[in-house]
């Protein structure tokens, strides 16, 4: 059976799939290592492509945490990997070498397409959901009517940077009250400052539940934003399903707990909120099966079909209306 | 050639076209009325239908101011018309007399349907679009890589309930600085209480035009909160073009001017700001060709191509992927 390998290029390592076409994961690689620079990232990829077997592969697809520009599938302003304004040629080095069509998107607009796909899979297949990354930065994929969103320059989702509380801090964006602001890695650290920011939030959400009143205050009001966040989401798209992921999300249930509270909370006070956003509708991604690689990996399959149909296309997929 | 008719019903009056398979409106209609209750949106409709050439017409669009459920046809909460929880069927009300089929979608999404071929007839065409509609309510349609999104309920861009003030004032909802609580009809109505509420928006953007310092400071709190929301909007659905459509914004340049005098204060104050969103990508709804009736005929013609092809099909022209 012909398989895709998708693989997610994260900040501080590489997590790669084999998927088959029935949507099952046959194999997986994971490599903690922090990435710098285009040659570095390419290199990475390749060893996670070596890794896996590449027998029945057809197409390899590569989740970025930067923009990506599908009309010419360069990548760029992936800061975390050490590429900035200038655009890297990722496709093409891997392409070059293992001689596969390869796709490339952006790592949380992949990561949404991936827990579509698994929820689909699982039964319980949402028509509509967003995957919130809440880590250093903030941002979100979102499946629409079955479709990921893409948008004008690829960004569809790119909601770090929505204003939540106008009368709220200085943002380093130079806004006031950005979600990323006040409800990232960062403004975690700086609100509950033992550790570095991942820590700051594991931390945080153990103090909150072991019953420590400064960090449930505080606790409170950082999930309180990403309250607002979650159900915006909820009004914008339209979505059944908001899924947690990214470093302050993998936290866990702890985190979660305290999230789901604030929609309880939130919906006391209001109907609408309440109509809105259910607490179950909130969910972590899953930490066994990473949505990224996996909708790496889907991008790969549907890549491939499209090339087999449409040999010139580099066409988004999405774009079929 | 074949044509389309389209009808944006609204709660003080009916709008309606014909449009032919090219794009062109080749006939028009407006009735100013009242509507209330079911039989009387029904019986407009038709109104509508028989003011218009029906001779080439293959199918018919309406647009109306409530929820949508595009599996079954079925319309309801469109409290301006006096349709409640209650299950309306427009569709089968109109079919049954003109025996053509009837395609029905709500209002803000049919408008930003609407605007986004005009733009893509006029050359412009954007990938991606957003219509905010501002009245009484506020909401938005939204056309991402070409595609109208709908979400789980037809919901997608009901964003009146968005927060955009955490420590704004308390909403009708129960929520605190919702968009609407702070830059809807009745939020301009309180804030500068002279006649009704789209009254009370002509004579705030008049006085603050003429100078007026009380009406420019209320002019620029208002259109500050409009501006969080448009870059929201430019954000999360990484649009190429934002059109203020609604009683609010009928009020035209004088409006237009003072929201995008805002867009180039926030963007002085935030790079990121600038960047996802330029004064010129706001634009205002054509008043001569009223998108939400072009929307509605745009979208009769996709459903009576879709008859044709799949005569099973209620399906929603967007679930194709």
């Amino acid at each position: 059976m012909a398989t895709t390998i998708g693989i997610d290029i994260g900040g501080s390592s590489v997590e790669a799939v084999t998927r088959d076409e029935r949507g099952r994961i046959v194999d997986r690689y994971h490599l903690p290592e922090r990435l710098q620079g285009g040659s570095h990232v390419a290199a990475s990829a390749l060893a996670a492509v070596r890794a896996l077997d590449l027998t029945d592969c057809v197409a390899v697809g590569v989740g970025v945490p930067g923009q990506v520009d599908q009309s010419t599938g360069l990548m760029r302003l992936a800061v975390n990997l050490g590429i900035g304004a200038e655009p890297f040629d990722l496709v093409s080095q891997v392409e070059n070498v293992i001689g596969l069509p390869v796709a490339i998107e952006n790592d949380v607009r992949a990561a949404a397409l991936g827990a579509h796909e698994m929820m689909t899979l699982a039964g319980t297949g949402p028509n509509s959901l967003a995957l919130l990354s809440i880590g250093t930065g903030i941002s979100a994929g979102v499946v629409v009517d079955g479709i990921l969103l893409r948008g004008a320059h690829g960004m569809a989702g790119e909601v770090g940077h929505v204003v939540v509380d106008e009368s709220g801090p200085i943002c380093r964006c130079g806004q006031r009250g950005c979600l990323e602001a006040v409800a990232a890695g960062p403004a975690i650290g700086r609100a509950w400052p033992r550790g570095d920011s991942d820590g700051a939030a594991t931390a945080l959400f153990a103090a909150a539940a072991a019953g420590d009143s400064a960090a449930v205050k505080v606790a409170s009001r950082i999930t309180g934003h990403i309250t607002t966040a979650l159900i915006w989401l909820a009004a914008a798209y339209d979505t059944e399903v908001v899924v947690l992921a990214g470093g302050v999300a993998s936290v866990g249930e702890a985190f979660l707990g305290v999230v789901r509270e604030q929609i309880v909370r939130r919906a006391a006070s209001s109907e609408l909120a309440a109509r809105r956003l259910r607490p179950e509708q909130v969910t972590l991604a899953d930490a066994v099966d990473p949505p990224g690689a996996r909708g790496a990996a889907l991008l790969a399959a549907r890549h491939s079909l499209q090339e087999r149909v449409s040999p010139a296309g580099k066409q988004a997929s999405n774009a079929n209306e």
